[in-house]
C-alpha cells in the first residue's frame, strides 16, 4: 500500500504490519481477561490497556470482545483507530465478524471515519455483511464499484465469500507476468495459494501455485506449470457448496465464474470460515438454536428458540393425548405412570443418536452410494440388539422393585418395540428429509422424539391394558 | 520424485500426476454411485469401473467407499495397484482415511506390496495410524528411521499430524537457498505455504510465505522477509489444541519444536483434517456416538451406544422413582399422569438448546472473559421467559382440555419452575464440566436431561400434591 507512509503511526499500540504477538494457551488468556476486567472495573483503563498491549491481535480480540459492554467501550475509547483496524485484521475472520458485531456500527463507523480509506477498506472486510453495508456509507471515499457490488450479494453465497481481486493471467504469459500479477495485490497476496490462468474468453483454464511460480525459471510460460481447475463456482453458490468442494477435492481456493468469464476468487480464508460456520450451524440446528450465540443479546435467543419450544409443545401434548387414552388402564395400575418416562426416554436417546450420526454423515458428503435401505436395515438391527438388552434389563429391575412379573414383562416388551422404533425413526427421518429437500438438521430432532414419545407411551399403555389381568 | 520414470504405468486410468477429472455435484456423485451398484449387482465390473475412469479421484473415492463389501473388493480387484494409491493420496485425508479402513488391511497391503517404495510410503501417510503401522512391515523397503519413528506417535497428537519434512533455511540464508529446500520437497512442495527460518540452535526464529519468495529479487536475505513465527507446538501437544491454534490465530501450518529445535512441521491438510474430526467428535459426543460412523461394524455401534443408553436408564428410574413418591397423588387425579411428558420434555428441550450453545462456544474459545455467573445469569433470565410464555399457554390449553382450573395453574407454574432450572442446568453443568477438567461434549447432555427430569416431575406433582383440593 503506497500510501501507509503518509499515515499517523497508532501512539501506543505495534506498529501497522504483521502481528509480533506469540500465541498464549487459552488458559493464559482466560486468566489475563479476567484480570483486565478486574482493572476496567476498579478504573484503571490505563493499565488494562498495558496489558492487552502485546499480546497477538487475535487474543487482543478475543479479551475485548468478552468484556462487558460498559467496559469494553471504556477501553476501546483508549485505543487509536489504526489500532483497532489492525486487530481486526489480524483476527480470523469469524471472531472478527463476532467482535465487530459487539463494538457495534457506531463505534466501528467512528474508527473507520479515521483511518485511511485502504486501511479502513481491509478492515470492513472482516466484518459481518450487514454492518458492513452500513458502515460503507461512512467511509471518507465511497467505495469503488466492484467492491460496492460485493456487499451486494446475499449472505451465504459465493459472492459474500468473493474477495475484490484475485490473481491472474493470460494463457500465454510467462512466470514473470504471473508474479507481477501477484506482486499488484499488496497485502492481499498472502490470502491466495495459485494464480488463475485465463483461457481467451476469460474462462479459468488451469492454475499455478505460488510454490511453483517460485521454483520456475524465468522465461517458463506458466501454461507448462500450470494444473487444471478442479472446480469452480457462480455468484450465487450457497457457501456449504463452497465448503463442501473444498473439503471433497481438497481445494484451497475457489474461483468465481460468470456466463464463462472469470470474476473473482474465493480466499482460503473465506472458504475456511465458511465452513466453521456451517458446521456451527449444523450442531446447533439439531438443538434448534443455530443462528445464535452464547452471549447474543437476550430478545435474539427468545426469537431463536420460543418458536422451537413452542412446536414442540405441540407435539407434547400429541404425547399427552396418547397417555390419556388409557386412562382407565391407569386408575388400575398407578404404578403404570412411573414407568412412562423410561420407555418414552431411552428411545428418545437411541433416536437421537441414530440421527445425529446420520445427519453429520450427510453432511460430509460421506452417504454416497450407500442406500437408504442399508442404513434403515443397520439401524433397525442395532434397536433390536439395544432393545434386548434394555429390555431385559428394564424388566429384570422393574421386578425386583414392584414385585410384579406381568409389569416386568409389559415393560421389557415396549422397551424393545420402542428401541426398533428409535432406530428406524432416527434413520429414516433424516434421510426423508434430505430426499425432499428439507435441511435434515433443522427438524430432524422434534420428529424422531415426537415418534419415540408417542410410541413408547403407545406401545407399554396398550400392552399394558391388553394384559392387564397379568399385572393387577 | 527422479525414479517415478521407471514405475510401470498404470493401465486402465490417468497416469500419475494431478488430477484431471472436474468437480461434479453431490446429486451427480450419488446417480453415479447409484449406477456403478448396479452395474456391478449385473456383473458387468469392467464397465461400471470404465464409469468412474474420468472422474475426480475424490469422486472416485467416494463412490468406492459407498458400495457394499462384496462389490467393492471386486471393483478394487480390477483396478491398478497406481490406480488405488494415485485416488487415495489425491482424496481428502478424512475420507481416504474413511476408504482405506473400509477397504481393510489385505487389499491395501496388496496394493501397497506392489507400487514403488516411494509411492507405497506416501500412500501410507493417508491412511489412519493403526492400519498404517501394521502396513509399514509389508513395505518392500523398510521405512526410514524418522518416517518409523513418525508412526509411533500416539493418535490425537502433533507428532501423528506431523510431515517427516519440511521446508526450512538458517537465518543467514538468501532466497535462492530457501527456493532450494522448497524444490527438494518434490511432491510436498505442495503441502506447506511457509519456510521455516531457523536460529543457530535450530530454533524457528520466523517464517517466510512461499508466495514472498516468489516476488523476492535473487540475494534477498531471508531474514529480511521473514515474519515471526506466531505459535509452535510439541510432539504430545493434542490435536485439538493443535486445531485451536490454527483457528484462533489464522494459520495454515505449524511447527513442532522438541527442546528447542524444530524437528518437523504439521502442513496445512493435516491440520485442516484434525479439525474436521474435532468437530465431529464434538456434535456426535452430545448424541454420545462419538468414535461412530454411519456405516461402522454393528458391534463397533453397540460397544458405542450400548454403555450410555445404560447410564441413560439408570438416571431415568430416578425420574421414575420421583413419580412413584406421588402414587398417592396420582391415584387421586389420575389425568395428572398425561401431563407428565409435557413438563419434563419441554425442560428437557430447552436444557438441551442451552448446554449445546455453551457446549460449542467454549468449543470456539468463544467465553473468554465471559464470566460464568454472567452465562448462568443469561441463561435463568431467558428460563423464566420462556417459562412464562410456556406456563400460561401450557395452562390455556390444559383448562380448555380438561376444564380444571386448578390442573392449569398448577401445570403453569411447574412449566415455569422447569424451565428457569432448563437454563440454569444447561449453562451450569457445562461450565462446571469444564472447570473440573472433563470434556462438556461427553456428559452434560446426560446430566442435564436427568435434572430436567427428577426437577419436573417433583415440582409437577410436588405442587400438585400441595393443592391437591384445587384439583380434585
Amino acid at each position: 500500500m503506497p500510501d501507509e507512509a503518509t499515515l499517523p503511526a497508532p501512539t501506543e499500540l505495534p506498529p501497522e504490519g504483521p502481528p509480533t504477538g506469540r500465541a498464549i494457551s487459552l488458559g493464559e488468556v482466560t486468566a489475563i481477561a479476567e484480570e483486565v476486567r478486574e482493572l476496567i472495573a476498579a478504573g484503571r483503563e490505563q493499565v488494562a490497556l498495558e496489558r492487552v498491549r502485546r499480546l497477538h491481535p487475535a487474543d487482543m480480540g478475543l479479551i475485548i470482545a468478552g468484556l462487558p459492554g460498559t467496559s469494553r467501550e471504556a477501553l476501546v475509547r483508549l485505543m487509536a483507530p489504526e489500532t483497532v483496524a489492525w486487530m481486526l485484521r489480524h483476527m480470523n475472520p469469524v471472531e472478527a465478524g463476532r467482535l465487530g458485531t459487539r463494538l457495534g456500527v457506531r463505534a466501528l463507523s467512528f474508527t473507520l471515519g479515521q483511518l485511511h480509506p485502504q486501511q479502513a477498506l481491509a478492515t470492513l472486510w472482516r466484518l459481518p455483511r450487514l454492518p458492513a453495508r452500513m458502515l460503507a456509507q461512512v467511509l471518507t471515499e465511497p467505495l469503488p464499484d466492484a467492491e460496492a457490488e460485493l456487499l451486494a450479494h446475499a449472505p451465504d453465497t459465493a459472492g459474500s465469500l468473493m474477495a475484490a481481486v484475485s490473481p491472474t493471467v493470460p494463457e500465454d504469459a510467462r512466470v514473470e507476468d504471473a508474479i507481477e500479477s501477484v506482486s499488484a495485490l499488496g497485502d492481499q497476496r498472502l490470502k491466495f495459494t495459485h494464480v488463475f490462468v485465463l483461457g481467451e474468453g476469460d474462462e479459468p483454464v488451469g492454475e499455478v501455485a505460488m510454490v511453483d511460480l517460485a521454483l520456475a525459471e524465468a522465461g517458463t510460460p506458466v501454461a507448462s506449470i500450470a494444473t487444471p481447475v478442479v472446480a469452480s463456482v457462480s455468484l450465487d453458490t450457497p457457501s456449504h457448496e463452497c465448503a463442501r468442494l473444498r473439503r471433497h477435492y481438497n481445494l484451497t481456493q475457489l474461483p468465481v465464474v460468470e456466463a464463462g468469464r472469470l470474476i473473482g476468487a474465493i480466499p482460503a480464508e473465506s472458504l475456511l470460515s465458511a465452513t466453521v460456520e456451517q458446521d456451527t450451524r449444523q450442531m446447533l440446528q439439531v438443538a434448534s438454536v443455530a443462528g445464535e450465540s452464547a452471549d447474543a443479546p437476550l430478545l435474539t435467543s427468545v426469537r431463536t428458540r420460543l418458536p422451537w419450544l413452542t412446536v414442540n409443545l405441540a407435539t407434547t401434548f400429541l404425547a399427552a393425548a396418547v397417555i390419556a387414552l388409557f386412562e382407565s388402564t391407569l386408575m388400575k395400575v398407578v404404578v403404570l405412570a412411573a414407568f412412562l418416562p423410561v420407555v418414552a426416554g431411552q428411545g428418545g436417546i437411541g433416536g437421537t443418536q441414530t440421527l445425529t450420526l446420520i445427519v453429520r454423515a450427510i453432511a460430509l458428503g460421506e452417504l454416497v452410494g450407500v442406500t437408504a435401505r442399508r442404513l434403515l436395515v443397520r439401524e433397525a438391527l442395532l434397536g433390536i440388539l439395544h432393545g434386548l438388552f434394555l429390555g431385559l434389563l428394564v424388566a429384570a429391575i422393574a421386578y425386583l422393585w414392584q414385585q410384579n412379573a406381568g409389569l416386568a414383562l409389559v415393560l421389557g416388551l415396549a422397551m424393545l418395540g420402542n428401541m426398533i422404533i428409535a432406530g428406524s425413526f432416527g434413520a429414516a427421518v433424516p434421510l426423508f428429509l434430505r430426499r425432499v429437500g428439507v435441511d435434515p438438521a433443522v427438524a430432524s430432532a422434534v420428529v424422531v422424539t415426537t415418534a419415540t414419545d408417542v410410541f413408547g407411551f403407545l406401545l407399554f399403555l396398550g400392552i399394558a391394558t391388553a394384559a392387564i389381568e397379568l399385572i393387577t
